[in-house]
């Protein structure tokens, strides 16, 4: 049993409301010297151990992530 | 500046209805072997150097994450 970890981020010159409401709200929170912020999914997987890169990479590709607007980035993190 | 990743994923005992969504899904989509799915949160930030940990895990822990359901990790990754 494998643990994966997969992170989904809005691609660079995608906007991303999400992370910018966060970056607007620090300054008000008291919290200043943040240049910027995004905010996308990270996700953890339990696999089995016979599941290779390769159907790994389909899974973040098709199924995590939207490859039109999402970058993805998937590493094993314990084998 | 350096660059920052906060990680907010769900504690261990808290239902996770998107993960488990996810891991539902998978088998019906062809991709077996997935024991389990959690989802979280992904933060990118871009900080001022003069920002330290200490700041950092404040944001985390006061806004990015709901500290009552969830867990987070700060890293840096480059500085």
């Amino acid at each position: 049993m494998a643990r994966v970890v997969v992170d989904v981020m809005p691609k660079q010159e995608i906007l991303d409301p999400q992370g910018q409401a966060v970056a607007n709200a620090l300054p008000r929170l008291g919290f200043d010297g943040i240049a910027s912020v995004r905010q996308g999914k990270h996700f953890e997987l339990e696999v089995d151990d016979n599941v290779d890169d390769e159907a790994l990479a389909k899974i973040a590709e098709t199924f995590l992530a939207n490859p039109v607007i999402e970058d993805w980035t998937v590493r094993r993190i314990e084998s």
